[in-house]
């Protein structure tokens, strides 16, 4: 008893020193449970990340493949509003139509091809503006709005991608209207796409079993 | 000579005046070409609009309809940073899948009996967030977030909705990848949504013919 | 005593626990202590108030009621700076002279006759916008501005508030300056409105016996 | 007919040039027509203001006087969200309560013993918070909450106000609600205020022949 | 042991009791870990600061000094948006360059003669723009440019600083880019300045030696 | 006459029809005169720049290239709060000691190594922080604090900057301080950084002759 008291008792100063630092703001819900250090504390490793020169897996059957530098990956992105991405297309490759909910896009290509849009809200008409863009070009998609890259070259394709953010989110058309967990009712999307019953279940298959479009962070 | 002139001189004058009031700031692109009025000019007609009593028109696919009552149509509302909505609903009406790629949402029932939800973004497991809603129910839709609502009773349905900016913009998922204009490269959606070409090019032709979702608002 | 240490540890624990999800941020001083949840959590109740159709208890000296449904009532509406409120009027009712400090508000009648108005700042030479509102009539009042709402029609009237703010907070004129917890100095008062002690006096009685404006909230 | 030609096309060209400069963002309505300077033409005078070493004329009703010094005295103060204010005080004399509708505010007495105060939000309880300010103490009041500065010494008294905008707004609660231009209704303020008819009246015709709280800028 | 676990376990208690109220919002990395207190609990003082009548020693290589009343004065100052401080300067004295990263500043000269300036950003120029202040003189410094205020009279100076941010923080050139801890390497300034090694090793020991800029405060 | 009156005439027109469209908001002094066009005007190309795969031309004292791509050259990142850099270093050049005054940023090294840090502001003690980085690494500079970047290896290197703003401007230290438009009073630095008039002369030559460290955008 008096071991796991002690432990336990150990355990509790861990925790309460833990919040001897503030918590953090993040202007959005579901937000990460990033804490601030005392300031005393921080290194200059938690304003760094090492690794975005290593090819993401594009094994997959969208061929493409995005890793995120947010603020889970560097502590100290907190409120500071920005983050960076590397996206890695194999011929043919594609990040499917997808929308930042909490920040606006730059996108520079390194490598290949890319063909690039975001299609304006439906107050301005849904106006498609597109592009195909190679290494050196730069492209701008506004917060809030469906974007897509297509790699339509026949080499891989490399990009980096920039955000006005430290959390922008991401959320792919595909998986969050037919892979949800749980699945949004199916008769609902027979009617919003006006498609029938048996599609639907169909391509709700295909997104129930793929996994995340973003690299997981294990931390 | 001298017509003309005095023509172009009129019209000058008008067009100099219309920019003697200054130009309002709107925090997005595509902005909206609202402009501020000299105080003086001001009146309370600038803070009011009427007919938000007058049940939308739901005679369409969706059995729904969305009257919007934000900057464009209270001009007084530039900067204040909330605009509010009439939604109406068929029996088995909905109101899409959509964003709202610039405000968070709340959604107030009075007549009927919706099914809402919205979906976390990928980062959150894309979460389904759902309820049945009756009279008097309120729920919350974060920004950028994919939402919808469906009348799952047997009566019209009726609700209000609140949006914290003056010019929120909507999103609506089918139109906007499959009824943009231009449409976006049916080869790209075929691998998207892993859906046949067939069945892309049908859901092409049935979104392009739509009208907008939202109410037009005719100045 | 090792039951009570037994006791002790265990409640820090769940002290400690209930820090292991982050605080909320909330742009304000005197901030309501809604705690973030851990996102796994989560679920759609916390999106979801119920009850705004039923009407406010009006038989009070003004005739008023006001239901608000903010973050005290949604905590997911933490940071989605946005909010709704239900106002009933009793005939001759009145919501008095109040500011909102910390966002504007749209206002829409659902039922009766109300003359609502706000002043401009005195930099704006204390202008009163002033409109009479039937049903389906809307109305605007920018933030921090004196603002009222009166039945002046025969039967009860009811309303439906947004604000862009899920923590507008309410500043009632009336209370705030003569029924303050301390009072203010009566000296002053009699000196900053022109009147003589005693009417000072019986003001203070008058609002130090009465309730806040808005309905309270039990947790 | 060439004389008027000629003074009209000088007229548009003038008005023409007016708006070769781009107007300025203000986040609020009645929003101050300030426009930015073309940078080749911004002048250190741009940031400059002299004078607030003259003190205010407090021979009125209230024994005060306030000096603003925000982007209409220091053009180039727009969008840099800070303010200053001058104000003196007779012996008993006070500003009375008011709000600033956009800006928090510090306030450091220079000379004199003023009693200050502000009253928290109703869903705070209507709290005063009150202190004997004298030379070198300083007091915050948040944001949209009522406030007021009372002279209680013997000598004059003199204080220095920082507001967080360059556009603070004021509205003075006694001339807002009772010599607003037009007026309130009379009986709307005899049922908010708990007074009779003629004690209203006197009111309103005491506010409605002072001037305005803040020394009037001459362009 | 018991005696122990019981100090312990009290300590762990207060420890956790400290978090019953929540963490504050600061918009900036480094923040300061300044507590919100339960709306119950908070006084007068926590917006309340004294002695900002007091000289500053100016006794120092530069003849000047800066006291700061921002949030960790004035604990209620947070998320307020704004903040104070008090400059004296020796005849010859000077703050010297130095930039607010998080703040645009207003100064009132109160005595003396001041020469103060800012230079525009790169993008700008470099444009130098520079005024003599004499008492009543108030200047505007944009947020993040490079400003200095000197006392080119032949007596004391006093001015009031104002900022828009209650946590504006401040960059002393020198002492950041020649006394930071640890040093920046000399061969890296000796480039950037075109300077020879011995003259940056001697600037490096000179600002090594150095107090901060900021009086500091001491809780 | 004639002439002059058609020639006035047509400016005019064109003066007038260039304010047919909107100006823009930024939200900082010294704005960029960036107009927004109508909507149905807007093109893809108002998205896109192409050219940042060329490298910077280096052969200049620092052996350095900064080119920007911000709201100037995509006018249609207005208001999207977000830009883009490429850095290009020849062995042993350096982007000198700057301050973003409005934005935080990261950085992506491509190729090559750099020895980059930034120091906190003086309330938190000049601290340095500071990394060498490798291709792949990514490093964060808070807003408004000074830092470096200095190429050590034997190669070219390359790198791609990310900043949460469409405007963020750049104070680079030396050109500001020693080579400003006109030049800050020689005294005023000899004081400030503890030199000999001389050495601040001969500082001063060398900023004076030199170009800005940004590539200039020609229109």
């Amino acid at each position: 008893m008096k071991g796991l008291l002690q432990f336990l008792i150990a355990k509790i100063i861990l925790l309460a020193l833990a919040y001897s630092v503030v918590t953090c703001y993040d202007p959005y819900p579901f937000k990460i449970t990033v804490l601030c250090k005392d300031p005393k504390l921080v290194t200059s490793n938690d304003f760094y990340f090492s690794g975005l020169n290593t090819p993401g897996n594009t094994n997959n059957r969208l061929g493409s493949s995005v890793t995120n530098v947010d603020v889970r990956r560097i502590p100290g992105l907190n409120t500071l509003g920005v983050a960076l991405s590397r996206f890695d297309f194999a011929p043919g490759g594609q990040i499917p139509p997808h929308i930042h909910p909490r920040a606006s896009q730059l996108i520079l290509v390194l490598e290949g091809t890319l063909l690039v849009g975001f299609v304006s809200s439906n107050d301005y008409n849904s106006t498609l503006f597109s592009k195909v863009l190679y290494p050196g070009d730069v492209f701008a998609f506004p917060v809030g709005l469906v974007q897509f890259h297509a790699n339509i070259g026949k080499t891989n394709a490399v990009a980096i991608g920039a955000v006005g953010s430290q959390n922008p989110g991401v959320v792919p058309i595909g998986k969050t209207l037919f892979g949800s967990r749980p699945l949004i009712d199916t008769r609902l999307l027979v009617k919003a796409f006006a498609l029938d019953v048996n599609t639907v279940r169909y391509i709700q298959r295909v997104f129930s079993s793929e996994e995340n479009i973003v690299t997981p962070i294990v931390n």
